[in-house]
């Protein structure tokens, strides 16, 4: 990974704003970093920029494995920046390796729309925790605003706990599913079909056609199970082939009655605010936790104790409350 | 609330065995209360108890609201004494006001039951977090448990997030839905039905019976469009009717099947291991919370700092960094 060059924030903060991509590159590689000083510049270019924040459509997409991601993300991506809307990708891969080798294989997944001026596709940062992940898209995400993205997509890469992170900071989660339904859910796992606020059903082109409306009748009985959220939207179910182009303007079409719902209603920016005093609230959880579970004495004892708790030798809660006061009798020295 | 005559730890737990439920009921109070002697007393019985524990089949219930669960409970535990087996009946229920005056309320809901020898009805500690509701439900479990009953079934009341917490410490979670399906899930919140262990229909009687049928399939279609656990259990919908009694025996005897299965593959105790862990990391993750956000210092701080997040004044990370600094440099005073 090579180091970029370090310039002021200032520098940062104003080639971001007038959309300068090596500027916006090199300052997410910062907000990546894990050197102490690289944060410290981070937080200084993050604080310049979120004046200039939020006026992205933030899209998160996920779906089952071999749904098509990918080359819904290029397509759909090559439809918005053909009516000049200019599109960044980001992605959430907390299970990829440490070594970068990923990024290749990223951006030649979508070879198209990384050749495309209106587009900027970045790919997950690699390694860390999902919090730490996370923290590096969400941070990301309000750079690629301030640097003018009028639509931000949001990909789930990989099967780690990431739809629940990714669900959390983005203004629309969708659902990419296969025709064949109903058999099993394809690998999705549990409560992500809650989350979402619309499915696609890919790949209902030539043979599938049929399969697809089928399985595009079972998931809506299924989402109408499910009850409407304060906002009162109810997840719609689409088709499309990213492979042949049908069906995404009419995706996009519901995407944008969406956003006119939802801003005239007043929810669009309920959920922002919801979203970022969770996200408040999450990054303080994680400091606690990180400052408690990586005490070296308390790191070496968990283990044994996690299993004696498990042998059901000791009570789960009377062995937490002696941990815990072990811990505070730390703090203490 | 009156104070219990309070023993020797020893009185409670050989109490407690030979099935007192005099001492049952007083030991219970100690848990629930708040007095550090109280406390310390209740962890000497619980640990006393502890050995005599884990015999019984922990059945959680949920469901809409007007899903009959009290007449249900009634009628299905009263099948079960009638073939002598003991159950002991607790609730969750984090939303209920500090005064006690629930307790007649729960009473009186299951007046035939509450009279049958063989049963044990204890109504929700009222007040309190769900946390600490939960650990008083999950200790209160294990002296039924000493005390010998077979069954003990864990009701949520209200509405509260209670749902997750129930389901952390059964081992089968039923949910109790309405004939009327389809249009919305009645209030049912979003992902309790993907915790669901099974569903029954409740209610299917007299005129109810065609529309029970019709939610019977379109839950059993939902439920199968989430993959199933680790353990292969597809969870079944049963159709039942608790005022006529009809459906209660198929329910208990697909219970036994679903144990006798569950045991047989070892899925039963890896549950149950699951279930202490995650008991001892939520306990440790309260602990933790409590300690940091019961500071005077940070219990002050943290609504402005909220507002102004959710203004978008303050950057939600550098916020938690800046708040949990604070933190620090007050545990180093």
């Amino acid at each position: 990974m090579r180091a970029p060059l370090r310039h002021a924030p200032e520098v940062y903060v104003e080639g971001i704003l007038r959309g300068d991509r090596v500027l916006l590159a090199q300052a997410i590689t910062l907000i990546e970093s894990r050197r102490p000083d690289d944060q410290a510049l981070a937080a200084r270019i993050s604080e310049g920029c979120m004046p200039h924040a939020g006026g992205a459509f933030r899209i998160g997409i996920t779906g089952a494995p071999g749904a098509g991601k990918s080359t819904f993300i290029e397509a759909f991506g090559s439809m918005l920046t053909a009516r000049a809307q200019s599109v960044a990708v980001l992605a959430i891969d907390p299970s990829s390796p440490l070594t970068r080798g990923s990024i290749l294989g990223d951006k030649t997944r979508m070879e198209r729309l990384a050749q495309d001026p209106l587009a900027f596709i970045r790919p997950s940062p690699s390694g860390g925790s999902l919090g730490g992940v996370a923290r590096s898209t969400r941070e990301a995400m309000m750079l690629c605003e301030a640097a003018g993205f009028g639509v931000i997509i949001v990909e789930t890469v990989g099967v780690g706990q990431s739809e629940v992170a990714v669900a959390g900071m983005v203004d629309f989660f969708l659902l990419l599913m296969l025709p064949n339904a109903g058999d099993e859910l394809q690998g999705i796992k549990k409560g992500i079909m809650e989350m979402a606020d619309g499915l696609a059903v890919n790949k209902c082109d030539g043979a599938h056609a049929a399969q697809a409306r089928m399985a595009k009748a079972a998931y809506s009985q299924a989402l109408r199970l499910f009850p409407a959220g304060a906002s009162g939207w109810q997840p719609p179910v689409m088709t499309c082939s990213a492979l042949e182009g049908a069906g995404l303007p009419e995706i996009w079409e519901m995407l944008e009655s969406y956003r006119r719902q939802m801003q005239t209603q007043g929810h669009w920016e309920a959920r922002r605010k919801r979203q970022r005093v969770e996200w408040l609230r999450g990054a303080l959880r994680e400091l606690l936790e990180a400052r408690f579970f990586q005490t070296p004495e308390i790191a070496e004892a968990l283990p044994g104790i996690e299993a004696a708790v498990a042998a059901q030798q000791a009570a789960p809660h009377q062995a937490a409350a002696a941990l815990f006061s072990q811990w505070e009798a730390l703090l203490r020295r």
